[in-house]
């Protein structure tokens, strides 16, 4: 398999996980400064232009919450998603749907406006929105997750290495992470994995 | 089951899904016009204050992605998703992530910009993008789809009432559904199924 990422992108999500599973697997970096996303290289690979975009045997796989379910379903002895329960595994793919079509799209709203409109007043209004978008998004996130170590309870699971890819959007979104003990804790727990001690420095540029 | 939606909305997805494997289930009408989905009674079910939700023997499911995997897992004789082949479930759950977090998002910029910005210009310019957006993502969705019946090819599956979802809002966007002759010929295979047919017309006012 191949991993196309940027830093700080969503992708890093797919990067941990690759890694708990102990995967066999190649990265390539998409240079979004120099547009690398838009130029033709990377659009046979995924015409959406964006990231993560993952190629493996069959194709290539794009979209975090599929990304995911797919490199766990891939190395089912890792039990990375709950295994004969249906409701479990709507559960999950519930909590990553959540991440990606809200909590990605308010943090987009800090600098990829231009996405939804043209007027640069509107941009402006999008970013000075993001706090309060962003707080609202983790405040819901601190209320659904328990005490335990994992959004799951004891489990680990697909759920986390996406968590802990939008808190560290926290900063720059002009929210503090300690509003949210729950997830603070979540983070700090996720950043001592090995997993994403082995490659986060990718993602920090 | 019971089914909580509203006119117009994604849950149309979910709602014609549980007619195509003929389940076991109630629906309630949330009236957006009224505020309900803002009301104590509703937010104890659905926190997040949207539609659909899905209350199950196991608890209460919301995001449509994951409804309709559940839905379908539930029922398996109903072949709604690839069995046994992690990459074609991945290829379905990508595709329904692409229209959760890039297709309806860009929809809910015609009306729902108050979501992600204040100022009145701000939702001006959004509202103004979107036959631009929704246009672009709809020129995504015909490259991507083939000249088969059906999203994944021959097999229907939880793609298929969830793009159909979507395409009934293009008139609202502002753009013509003709542009797009295989989205077209899609939306007049979905209209004329059965599923369809029985409880459209609840979701037309």
């Amino acid at each position: 398999m191949r991993l196309y990422y940027s830093p700080n992108s969503c992708a890093l999500a797919s990067h941990i996980l690759l890694e708990e599973v102990d995967a066999n697997y190649s990265i390539a970096e998409i240079n979004f400064k120099e547009n690398e996303q838009r130029q033709a290289d990377y659009l046979s690979i995924n015409a959406k232009g964006r990231v993560p975009a993952l190629l493996t045997e069959d194709g290539i796989l794009t979209e975090t919450p599929a990304i995911l379910l797919y490199i766990a379903q891939r190395y089912p002895e890792k039990k990375m998603v709950p295994k004969d329960n249906i409701f479990q595994l709507a559960k999950v793919q519930e909590f990553n749907s959540y991440l990606c079509s809200t909590v990605h799209v308010a943090h987009a709203h800090l600098s990829r406006g231009s996405r939804w409109a043209d007027d640069p007043l509107a941009l402006a209004s999008m970013t000075a929105k993001v706090p309060e978008t962003i707080g609202a998004c983790f405040a819901f996130l601190e209320s659904s997750i328990g005490d335990m170590p994992w959004v799951l309870g004891n489990d680990y699971s697909i759920c986390d290495p996406y968590l802990f890819t939008v808190t560290r959007w926290l900063k720059r979104d002009g929210v503090a992470r300690s509003n949210f003990p729950k997830i603070d804790a979540h983070y700090g727990r996720m950043k001592d994995r090995l997993a994403v001690r082995n490659i986060v420095h990718l993602h920090e540029k």
